[in-house]
């Protein structure tokens, strides 16, 4: 039995026939219409015919779609999708009237984890919390083997639990989400603030950005701190540290097997997973004598929303 | 079908004879023998003993046994329970040859929990996170219908997440834990400071307290503020606020349908329960357009245990 | 002997006569030229000929001019002043060789703060902190009876001190200064915040702004504050606590005799007043026992840095 | 003209005749009598008497007598001196009608801070701030070339300027204290923090403690750290960072030209003296372009007080 798996992002619509071993058989990609439901749907249909025709009469028998947003507890509607321009937009029924095949919608980030527990770094353990550290802080927690949404569907929104009260504003409206300390936009404060206040110690940050303080961006911190630059090597020290402490809450609160970390700023590999784990190790309440979590980077890179979503779409 | 519940205190062990609606028919107490692992088995299979014998033969099929203390995840070692001075201790297995029936055991908290989600403050739902405000915090997970214990039996240990950087030192080794700001604890300690710096203010409450800062304890904040008393109320104010600042951090995480508040500080009532949702409200994110979770107060009072351990037994 | 006190804004030069008692004889304005060093030192030179003509000949026999920006330690250079576009700009050379009279240069909190001590709400004391709580927060020392400009003339930046670590982005790029918790800008995050995220509450302040988040500004709040709008004294509440908690801060440091509280966010008088003193008197170090510096509103409004900067060039 | 300058401490009185160069030409010591005041000045008196009868007669003009606790602005009262069990004590007129000579009393570290700034790290500058990292943190500031004491005598409590809101707890009654970031207790915190949940990397601190936590005390820190001790010179990175952050914000308020750091903390040098100019960088505000103060080490260790005494009697 095969299903299909589909990612709709903010430029693109990435869809891949999945097994069910999480392999993609076949894959093809369409650009994302601008807030338009209908077309979208469309969109989500045509990719959806096109990999089914390639396929085995019948062989495809559901259809999970990955979406960025919110979407309610029966996995049917979107509730807001900002980057989509999506409100209430009841996705589940307008591709499955167009496939003919069972759909269920799933938040990106929820599919994205489903992935990594069931087929990546997460794989062989019923309790998983992935953090996804992009721009901002996405989550996903498998617990007791099954993906957790919560009951209004939101769960896992670790990003904005407050790290620091009366701490920095979140574009959520509330202060010191932890997204504010421990994401991609982190980063790129920590090395522009070293540029713009300690020029002479930014030099090869600088240098790489062109001179220009606003141009410091993640690639740019991610390239000096792997050539070894100290500055560059300081702000993944400073994320790190946020970052574990981060991980030291979820701990205490859910006791996972293991945490698995993804997105841009864990491109970066050992340069943020060792001071993640210098900090939770120390931050963790139950030391010593606790069986510690282990921390490890997400393995399906870019696929893994597809996968995640074909893999939920069976079950 | 029937089972049997056993609540081990630091004082004293409880057991009662539980139903399937959750209802006690039966119930004997014993002192809790002091750091003897061997006679508290002893006790506990006495206990059972008793109350099977003044049942029908053979309706009694399971012990459940709840301890404050760590559990692992077979349900069957207490890891560490400091108040009772056990290590390492293989309990299930004691009973279980005393008792010829199957046993499991709990952590306490997780039994309470579990006792108002199926039959309390948390019935009909299937996402409920339950907080006991007693000198510390303890908590209790219900997702998807079932208890959420962790992968090594752990999880829910609420209080000890960190509410603020560098914030106040906890007992566990860690600073700014919640229960150092949220818990019975955090309440004597606002109001004995208050009393210490602005006696005039905190004047009926040294009353009640004989005129020490050091008796104002959490009766007497309590007894205070139930009459009216200003200062009182601020105590309340400003724990109920970290109480919701904490609800709304689990929220994010977790997305429940209701919190359960318990313990000691939730006997105020409605001058807890009033800031704890104010604050809630104000700092969850998402806000406005979000499903906001109840909070509630926990109905089943110091039987909890007892009738969460029992259940867990019968699953 | 009188002295002549010139007060230069971002859109107007204000200057006028000061005599011995701080009274002001004669005053006259004009606009600010932009970014125009050699226009600005002719407007002042206007001014001050304008206002010497109009008195008895030789009465007038200093020029103290204050300005919004760095000082330097001889008073007589702008190290920055952003908003008139200057930068180490020898505006005390400029101005006396178009006066023929001896000059000085001050900063305008400072001159709004010794005017505060020697004709205000401070007269009669020499030790004097003034706190001006505008958009940002400036301040002014004046310490055994003089002026406390420090080494490098930027002393009493008290709106850059850290309230919190960790806390909210400050343009000066830092984190958590004193005037993103304390100023007239935080009490509008504060209103809005409220308005956004719970319109309901904050009824009486949208209706002061059109229905527009975006304009409910101070003077907004402090309309609905002063008609008892619950929502709006919240505000002042949550901002007067952290104007006590940086004045107690300030009193550990300085053990100054008075605080005195200018700028636009006073102009709400004992809204304001009255939990900045609570909160002062709760969190100040050495209670019960010390002696509690009085925390009063600034008396010579708008005026104060044209007095101040008249007297400072007497001196 | 000579004077003498008298430390009184809670294990003895430390007397010395000092000179107009902050030399001291002879000096004696007597235990300090316990909780009797006026023992205490017929001590102080014995050893005034035994130091001018070994000078030229009548070259002593006045006593300045230095004493850990608050004194009043007329430096003749101390308000109170927890160690010595002193309150209200006249302590300027017993000793004067004992002595037929002028005295001043001052707080001991007021008296330090004046010694550096006249004839030790900061000799040569009207500006300094001098902190004394010992058990806790004390404070002095010399402004404008006078030592100041504020309105009420008891400026420069620095370290109960609050560093962190909700933070530790202080024995003052406050949460968050800098002291209790950025002392010798705080220094100690961290290693046995480290000893207790990390032993492994903290074999070093814990073999020099002859393997108890407890035994961690700041000289075994000190040792490790002067060894090359890893563990042992994070522990001073983040006491050095605290102590970096709070210079941070007394440079904003005061302006300084430099500060410099006494008390045992100190004695550790450069371990302790890096991080901490490296976190003033960072965190002062107006950089890049600020001036920055220089942070030194006191030079004239455990005689500053006598020195400072003995010098301020003189003006």
């Amino acid at each position: 039995m095969l299903t299909i798996g589909v990612d709709i992002g903010g430029t693109k619509v990435a869809a891949g026939v999945v097994d069910r071993d999480g392999q993609i058989l076949d894959k093809v990609k369409y650009p994302t219409p601008a807030a338009d439901p209908e077309g979208l749907a469309d969109v989500v249909a045509k990719a959806v015919a096109e990999l089914c025709g390639r396929q085995e009469p019948e062989s495809v028998r559901a259809v999970g779609v990955g979406v960025a947003g919110f979407v309610d507890e029966d996995r049917a509607t979107i509730q807001v999708a900002v980057n989509l321009g999506l409100h209430d937009e009841p996705l589940k029924e307008r591709v499955q009237e167009r496939v003919g095949l069972p759909v269920v919608i799933e938040n990106d980030a929820n599919a994205a984890a489903w992935a990594e527990a069931r087929f990546g770094a997460g794989r062989g353990s019923d309790h998983i919390v992935c953090v996804t550290l992009g721009t901002g802080i996405g989550g996903g927690l498998v617990m007791g083997g099954a993906l957790h949404r919560g009951r209004f569907g939101v769960a896992a929104e670790v990003g904005h639990y407050r790290m620091v009260p009366h701490g920095r504003r979140c574009a959520c409206g509330n202060h010191g989400c932890w997204e504010q300390y421990a994401s991609g936009r982190a980063l790129v404060a920590e090395g522009q603030d070293r540029a713009r206040t300690d020029p002479r110690a930014a030099e090869r940050m600088l240098k790489l950005a062109d001179g220009v303080v606003e141009q410091v961006e993640g690639h740019v911190i991610t390239q000096a701190a792997l050539e070894g630059d100290q500055a560059a090597l300081e702000c993944f020290g400073i994320v790190g540290e946020w970052v574990g402490l981060g991980l030291a809450d979820l701990a205490a609160i859910l006791d996972p097997e293991c945490f698995v970390l993804g997105g841009g700023v864990s491109d970066a590999g050992s340069i943020l997973l060792d001071p993640v784990r210098a900090s939770f190790a120390r931050h963790v309440s139950g030391r010593p004598g606790r069986r510690l979590a282990e921390v490890r980077l997400a393995e399906l890179g870019g696929e893994a929303g597809i996968v995640g979503a074909g893999d939920l779409a069976r079950h």
